[in-house]
């Protein structure tokens, strides 16, 4: 598109957790936030596939008050892009049609007529042009006051997916659109073959277009206990009715959850866009999608996206097999060598590896949730954890101590802190620190070290161009992460 | 056994490598100093069996020269039978035939008349007390001139075991045993199922009772030129004819490379005593076992002797199970989850995971084989090394810089040492450390740390009573376990 379409917003609906990917996705690290597939993260590749179609400033994130902060220093590395993105926060998760009412709220109060893309942030659309193309196509069909959604023509009796059922898939409707009978939860086997041979039926990409005063006169029709909370939300959030606000998403920000705007979003419903309105809506068109896709349901899904080998293989990182078949198998850094495998899964992450049929793929889930029952944290959060400053790694915890490889970007800086139950050494392997302590600063070079005892206000920096590398080895009787106060942070987290 | 059998000697063949364990087994921590089954390592359970049916300093270890003091150090645990326990030395591995007739030249000087039990170091019997008593009897056909071997009662169609024929299971022949009729290999599965029916065949463990002069005079009359090396062998070790020589096995670690006993030695043809004798003697008789056995020939060995769950799992260290049947699921620290597996092998290791089916297990020696050619660790040394004075753990290493946390025993000190292209920081995280640097001593109590610069003599000691754990960040242009120069060391390492 070389015309920007200034009324036209995105709104990338990024709240899900992703556990069907672990060991790769955790709590701190949702599926949106892995390069399972492509060059990127699937969530940037979604605001890049999406760039150009609507100006930055359009871009906007819908995802929970939790994952907020870190999806933003996630997306620093897109540059000025990240900086213009907008972020919606939800108090707390429901599911997609609170998420995309409380956008509509949003963007009908900058303009009534505005034209809303809704997308997931963690699919994976290999052909940008393609969907682009198609995207075209929808916007028309909203301007005419459509709901628009984006249909995929089936290639195997698939039951992970909802189906949309057009009226007759040889029918051209308006603007090049089929006209939509209905949206039909996911079938059963036999069922979906039915579905397949049929013709008329396509896989709910979970993709829409529509404009915002249309879905907000839907969801007053059909989902009027959510609409009356919207507007409740709407008042409270805009009372001041001041435009200016509106390009002041952070106000949400400051949805604490003491207050009235959590409670009234805590309280709603957690239910579906689909279910709460596509299946009950007449007036909607379908794009039979041109471009290939795939929802990333289960690691089993990298079969329709990634490349095979001739045995149907796909292997990802340090790995050695003999005579595999059909199989994916997802390493890191560790060796993980196979044998003989046939349609398995097998995924490596530093702290804990899968090994699963194909078929079982989607019980992940149980898995994550037994570790969360038995209060474990290989769920949680992985060995490398990433900050706005740049990240650590957790080498190893012992009795009494707690080794870290820290690496601190550029130019950057944590927070002057202190812990009350652990003294720090720090040895530079690469590059320099500034290291504050106590009000004293000094520089450390690679192969020093210096030593922060207990209760002492510090501060590590890297004031060079390079990466800064240093091992921290704490010792004391508590070295759990929350053991910080932060006095000044350049990232607002005092 | 309540009278000590002086004249009789347990032969522990220990040379082997077990890439069949990888990756619990590697290079330099091969199969029996595992601890696969039972409350110790193999080895050391091979020991404790066979101690007390005969005198601690009749025991001796056949094992390769490069394995030798490892293994020493490996038996430490065992206190003052460690101690008396006698190594005799290959210059280089040549199977078991070579590996027995090293063993009987030395003994037959000792005493001509003496009976050799010849055992591998690496198999499972769990039940001591029945193998001490079929051991009994074998002795008594030794005593006779027999060739005694131990055949175990077959329970299913095993291919992957040589068998023994019997002249006939029913008629006990010279104190309680069987006469063989002949030796048979690995046969293929449909032979085995007419094995398993004929009840005159029994699995061949590879355990054998004879005399001395019985089996040297096997030697000179089935393999001619290996007993000529051995008499060669034989007369350059004892050449100063004192009987003294022969308690002093440390005579063959001077076998270095050059010298012609490893020359003769490396000369001889690689063969199995089965091949080379057992299956050529007439002789022989066998004891048909009433121990429990299994040789651990690969992973899905540990179906025969570890208990399993009610789905026929076994489960070993850190794992969360969804369904899975009939699999082996070996992990240590880090987290393997499992779902739906059926017939599986999973062994996670800190470096290195394994998932094979186990009709494949075997071909785990490939993977080993595919390491070794590609250059790769994961197949030489494990993420922690024993050493003499306790263990290190490589941690990470990286470009420049190396973090290993270095554990060290009681009262136990490291060599007298420098580092050419290596600077090393220490941070004492238990215990006290007692450190030497360029004539210096000091201590370093948990919590301090010091800094051993490039080219400074240092030694590092634990003079307490309880472990002392350091990390050790390294930093250099060159950080691999080479660059090292010891100038004294109480492991004799200089």
């Amino acid at each position: 598109m070389t015309q920007l379409l200034n009324d036209i917003h995105a709104i990338i609906l990024a709240g899900g957790s992703g556990t069907r990917f672990w060991p790769l996705s955790r709590e701190t690290c949702p599926k949106q936030m892995l390069q399972i597939v492509g060059e990127d993260t699937l969530i940037r590749q979604t605001i890049k596939r999406i760039h150009g179609f609507v100006p930055s400033e359009n871009i906007w994130i819908v995802t929970t008050e939790d994952k907020a902060q870190d999806m933003r220093f996630h997306l620093q590395s897109l540059g000025s892009l990240a900086k213009s993105v907008q972020f919606i926060k939800e108090p707390v998760g429901r599911n997609t049609a609170p998420a995309i009412g409380l956008a509509a709220i949003y963007l009908n109060r900058l303009s009534p007529e505005s034209i809303m893309i809704v997308m997931p942030s963690d699919h994976a659309i290999p052909d940008t042009q393609k969907f682009l193309s198609d995207l075209k196509l929808s916007i028309e069909g909203a301007k005419e006051d459509y709901l628009v959604t984006f249909g995929i023509k089936p290639c195997r009796p698939e039951t992970g997916y909802g189906y949309i059922k057009v009226v007759n898939s040889s029918e051209i409707g308006p603007n090049g659109l089929l006209k939509v009978e209905r949206f039909i939860e996911k079938p059963n086997f036999q069922t979906a073959e039915a579905y397949l041979s049929d013709g008329n039926y396509f896989w709910n990409s979970g993709i829409f277009v529509w404009k915002t005063s249309k879905i907000l006169s839907k969801i007053e029709k059909h989902l009027p206990e959510l609409y009356q909370t919207l507007k409740e939300i709407e008042s409270i959030l805009f009372q001041l009715d001041k435009p200016k606000e509106l390009n002041e998403p952070n106000k949400l920000n400051k949805l604490n959850k003491p207050n009235k705007l959590y409670k009234l979003y805590s309280n709603l419903e957690s239910i579906s866009i689909d279910y709460g309105i596509m299946e009950r809506s007449s007036n909607v068109l379908m794009v039979p999608a041109t471009f290939q896709w795939s929802d990333l349901g289960s690691w089993t899904a990298l079969d329709e996206i990634v490349d095979k080998d001739e045995q149907g293989n796909i292997f990802k990182g340090n790995t050695v097999d003999i005579g595999s078949k059909n199989s994916i198998v997802f390493s890191g850094q560790r060796l993980v060598a196979t044998i003989g495998l046939k349609d398995m899964v097998v995924v490596d992450t530093p702290d804990a590896t899968l090994v699963t049929t194909k078929d079982r793929a989607q019980e992940v889930r149980k898995i994550v949730d037994t570790l969360r029952q038995n209060g474990r944290e290989e769920h949680l959060l992985h060995k490398t954890v990433v900050k706005p400053w740049g990240s650590y790694t957790v080498l190893e915890k012992g009795e009494g101590y707690k080794i870290k490889r820290v690496v601190i970007n550029p130019k950057s800086k944590l927070s002057l802190q202190l812990h009350r139950r652990r003294s720090e050494h720090w040895v530079v392997v690469s590059g320099i620190a500034k290291v504050t302590k106590e009000g004293e600063t000094y520089l450390v070079h690679t192969n020093e070290s210096t030593y922060i005892p207990i209760n002492t206000k510090h501060r590590l920096e890297n004031p060079g161009e390079g990466l800064l590398q240093i091992i921290e080895v704490q010792n004391g009787d508590y070295v759990e992460e929350d053991d910080i106060e932060r006095f000044d942070d350049v990232y607002d987290r005092t």
